[in-house]
């Protein structure tokens, strides 16, 4: 077996097999496969795509390229969730002690964010003392404890994802649905979970840009999660406009908090419940509309916020110290009429861009900066109308009123949830 | 510009502009862009093909990333040919002189063999002194005073193309018409001639395994040369049998002498007067019959074999001590019948095993060694007729009779010439 045969094989349309995708990534991990030959292949695999078989195979070799968690002292069954990734998505912060404090197990290893989109673990850790580094022991002794824990990652799971990520992100080639499919469920599955929901975020705000893509990553991530015998659940969410009304680190938090206290954003509240639904309905085996009645009775009563409280307190965090800094610019609106876009992804940047975000890895976040939106699209805005404020110790020279369109006529209202696929 | 979304444009079958390809193999030779971007951006080449556009700015791209030779002091129109390689192909040795002999001037710079194709330079540096290395004065003065010259390489010709071929080479990236014809025309281009004849060899010895695709190689050579004003004229021929009856270095040089004297095999030398033909109709732009006739007309005077003697005097050559050695080892028929097969590319890689050829560009040839075959296809044979021979000092454990296929029945003829594009 060679590699440029294994290329060649791709170039010209054929099926690989499992023998030869676990030579090239294994090959490729020790070097002996280069760089320039795996670009090859991924471009190969990028044009001509993945059959559900090689799919499965890629995922399973990447697998195998680490570690597996193993959750089986767990008492009970674990839920994990995941999400593609979007602008001020901090669903993670609602949804996990909502779906704890049903009873449901959640043992979840989150990443920082990079690029656009924000990470929960750098989210948590604009909490005072709150740690994100848990010990294998102390992750699944506080799972079994709290009925919660989120660590950053603990163990040496999917190398060659990360390895294979880091090489498609420089050479064209990460819009691949089997890519990225394989990519998201090789490191969930390797996490341990015994079922999943998905999160999968579509719009100008998302890596997916069309509901068709979204439908198809969904399924395809819903057809290997039955090759490991896993339950898994696709929702798939409008991320056109901002989640919620904030974008940043401790802003997140704050919202969640909210949130969770009932005060939240309608339709970011409606996302979080339609999760956390669907993970307590596969989680204990209960019909849906029971699950929706157990989440919504439980948010109600505040049982979700309390079990918030309680993960923070666990894992160190001190939420009475927790406060937000800076000054606040305001973006004023410069004409009378309806708020009918955001511009999503240029907000996203520019707050990263002041230090809500990392460019590269060793980036140090400011966990004060973030954006919040007071109006909401559809909303009736006169001039001078405060649509949102900026929260940073920087110095703000771009008008920002640029990222948001008024017109004269309503838009249409949207729907959060765009299709449920399992 | 940025090389990531150059890829990306290529990977979505989007035409690259000049600009585009310009920066992708500027940047690649400043090791800016880096190699596993390149491969990614040939994969996507490969795949989603070139516009004719896109493949006349990659070879204008390649040629400005080194030298052109400047022709321009010879005396006359000077026309060039170029094989895309095949087992056993001296072609060149016959057809320079005889065109030379009629009066059209050639300045050739050829290549050393790699892979299972032989390369004129190594054929001519079989013959004692024969100095292949001729400065570009030299070059040009030996053209000027003996109508013709052969070196290996004066200048920095298409630097470019050398570095992307030997990505190629180890990504499998090479089966692209585009990229093989940018490659070839670079280089023709880059060398300085007027007018160029290209012998495109087709069948299972070559690159091109079918009529098709070389008819498609031969048109984009001819539409690039248009767009640079060379005048272009492409041979298709069969190369699904070994060309002529030997195949090593000196071996061929002795069937070339013999081809010039009236006594090579006819196919092949049906092959050498046609390309020379077209070499002197667009050379002394006469028509094509009258350069048949004088073509003809120097192989009985023996013209063309004068002007290969005085090609070899003039860069140092000794024919008088030019001899083979070796042992022979017959291979025999096992049966009665008829040749109706010989496995040309198997054949070539054995005689190279034996070191004939290079693995590597740095392995050192071994002149004497070569193949001779005594019957041709078609050929009646009874069992025991000794078929060919084996030149060499190693010692040959193999059985070759393998790659000889003899059956009951005849085989029709084939023609050497399989077309003509212009």
């Amino acid at each position: 077996m060679n590699i440029i045969d294994i290329i060649s094989k791709k170039k010209d349309n054929k099926e690989l097999t499992y023998d030869e995708i676990k030579f090239a990534v294994d090959k490729y991990m020790i070097d002996e496969v280069k760089d320039y030959q795996m670009s090859a292949l991924l471009m190969a695999i990028v044009i001509n795509g993945m059959s559900d078989d090689e799919i499965y195979y890629l995922t399973k070799v990447m697998i195998e390229s680490g570690e597996v968690l193993d959750l089986s002292s767990v008492d009970g069954i674990v839920v994990d969730k995941h999400s593609t990734g979007g602008v001020g998505d901090k669903t993670s912060l609602v949804v996990l002690p909502l779906v704890a404090s049903c009873s449901v197990k959640i043992a979840k290893m989150s990443g920082r964010g990079l690029g656009f989109t924000g990470g929960t673990i750098d989210k948590l850790e604009s909490i005072e003392g709150f740690n994100v580094n848990l010990t294998k022991e102390e992750f699944i002794n506080k799972v079994n404890e709290v009925g919660i824990a989120i660590t950053s990652q603990t163990g040496n799971l999917v190398p060659a994802d990360k390895k294979i990520y880091a090489l498609r992100d420089v050479t064209g080639t990460t819009s691949s649905i089997g890519l990225i499919a394989s990519s998201i469920m090789s490191k969930k599955i390797a996490s341990g979970a015994d079922k999943i929901v998905l999160d999968v975020k579509v719009g100008k705000g998302a890596f997916m840009k069309n509901l068709d893509d979204a439908k198809k990553l969904s399924n395809t991530m819903i057809k290997i999660g039955k090759r490991f015998n896993k339950e898994v659940v696709a929702i798939i969410s409008n991320m056109d406009y901002p989640l919620g009304y904030s974008v940043g680190n401790a802003i997140e938090v704050k919202e969640a908090i909210d949130t969770l206290s009932l005060k939240g954003d309608i339709k970011f509240t409606k996302l979080c419940i339609t999760i956390a639904s669907y993970m307590v309905h596969i989680g204990k085996n209960i019909p849906i509309d029971d699950a929706f009645d157990m989440v919504v009775e439980n948010l109600n009563n505040k049982k979700g916020l309390e079990k918030f409280y309680e993960l923070i307190k666990s894992q160190n965090g001190n939420i009475e110290s927790f406060k937000i800094d800076g000054n606040r610019y305001e973006i004023k609106s410069n004409k009378n009429g309806y708020l009918v876009n955001i511009d999503t992804l240029s907000l996203a940047k520019y707050v990263n861009s002041l230090g809500a975000g990392r460019k590269s890895k060793d980036d140090i976040i400011d966990y004060n900066v973030g954006l919040v939106l007071n109006k909401k699209i559809g909303d009736e805005v006169s001039e001078n109308d405060v649509l949102g404020y900026i929260i940073t110790n920087k110095q703000i020279d771009d008008d920002l009123i640029k990222y948001f369109t008024i017109e004269n006529n309503k838009v249409d209202d949207y729907n959060i949830i765009l299709g449920i696929e399992k």
